[in-house]
């Protein structure tokens, strides 16, 4: 028994998300589905966590176990021959004494919006569309505000339980090129939909709607409706994961440099 | 009578072409469609040039004629809000004297690779991909060949007839950025196909398949099959377009910064 290590890279717009739902095809369950095609084993991935629906990944990690013979880098080609063009396998290696999800050190999210009157074709499901004017300036200010450890129950979805709601960020920056405006963020990990909040309540700061003090008193009081609209899944990224001995950045270099 | 001129982008992905065809969706048809919807007016567009199915635009330029009241600006608007969301008008306004097909001064058309052993999953519509290495810098000395005034009879798809072959190619180069390979090649107009069959034989010298020399026999002998193979629609784009009192670039950059 070998356990493998996936860099994974998907679009995630036609899928349910990363975990296999009732319904709708999740990306999980497309890997799993060729792996069972070129092991004949029923294997299950475990990634770094979920991504919701139309959410995508530039570098989700997942491992899984198996006694194939197949040599560990060769699992990507092999996956890949299968895949639908939308999901592709960037790195496979063999990863002993490693957990995708428990070992997660730092977890990097993107966020993407066109803010121009007319939206790029190009970026429909990759870009949230804003047409009026965004103080990218005030956005940032805003988005230092949650740098530290806090306790982040305010930016989680009503309903969900968790243990614990204290997540530690240690970057959170906007920034503008043309039309694209960025926002990126690094933490220790996120609840579900704590980027998507953020990203919204952000947006309403970046209008002139809201102050960006709101935050500190939603971070204070703990309560979801202080805070803006759950931004639209389509503009986020899962962007980089890190772990003690594994970095998905350094990899992505040699993914590109590699060639057959 | 006014005549309105438009610049248009749009993912050429699930599209028969510009042209109207009877075997599948256009997107001039798209756009008469909307036109129709918004004037009450059976309208013609006329274009720059035919886009092949597949091929993209990120600056399509075209007009039209109307005894609609709307204002030039606001078209933009309006066919956007029904429009689907692969196709894009970023531009509207007034062009009395203006033909978008017969006044065209300079085209430059843009084809991507993504290099790299395994595909971006998002740009699997929008790039080649090509596993094996490319050697840009032949492909680059290669791209010089065809600078200046040329019979390209052997650049054009078989059984095609045309009263000149002769055009002129202002600028033609190749540039690499990670994984990405951009060729840029700007002319006075280009046949069907030219710019994918140069693409193609360019990649077999990237290569190693084929010498440079090779285009300057094809130039010479004017005979199609000395070159290489087609290269495939997705990667390639219609870039800019430039008129004597109009060019598609002055219009991107403001578009971009315009807000509602």
């Amino acid at each position: 028994m070998s356990r493998i290590r996936l860099i994974i890279q998907y679009d995630g717009t036609d899928y349910v998300g990363w975990q296999t739902q009732p319904n709708g095809i999740a990306v999980q369950q497309k890997i799993e589905e060729e792996l069972h095609r070129i092991t004949g084993e029923d294997i299950t991935l475990h990634a770094s966590g979920r991504t919701d629906s139309g959410v995508h990944a530039r570098a989700q990690v997942a491992h899984f176990d198996t006694d194939s013979r197949i040599s560990e880098d060769k699992f990507a080609y092999a996956l890949n021959a299968y895949l639908p063009e939308d999901i592709r396998i960037i790195y496979s290696g063999s990863a002993e004494n490693f957990h995708a999800r428990f070992d997660v050190k730092k977890k990097h999210y993107r966020y993407q919006i066109w803010n121009a009157a007319h939206m790029d074709p190009f970026m429909k499901n990759t870009a949230l569309h804003v047409h009026s004017f965004l103080d990218v300036e005030k956005m940032n200010a805003a988005a230092k505000l949650i740098l530290g450890e806090h306790d982040f129950k305010a930016f989680k979805s009503v309903g969900v339980e968790l243990k614990s709601t204290v997540r530690e960020i240690f970057s959170s920056s906007w920034k503008q090129e043309g039309a694209l405006i960025t926002y990126d963020v690094s933490g220790s990990g996120f609840m579900y939909n704590m980027v998507r909040i953020l990203v919204g309540t952000m947006i309403e700061i970046g209008k002139g709607q809201r102050e960006k003090e709101s935050i500190l008193e939603a971070l204070e009081k703990g309560e979801r409706d202080l805070l803006g609209a759950t931004a639209p899944a389509k503009g986020l990224f899962l962007y980089r994961v890190e772990y003690p001995n594994f970095d998905t950045e350094d990899y992505m270099q040699s993914a590109i440099e590699e060639r057959r």
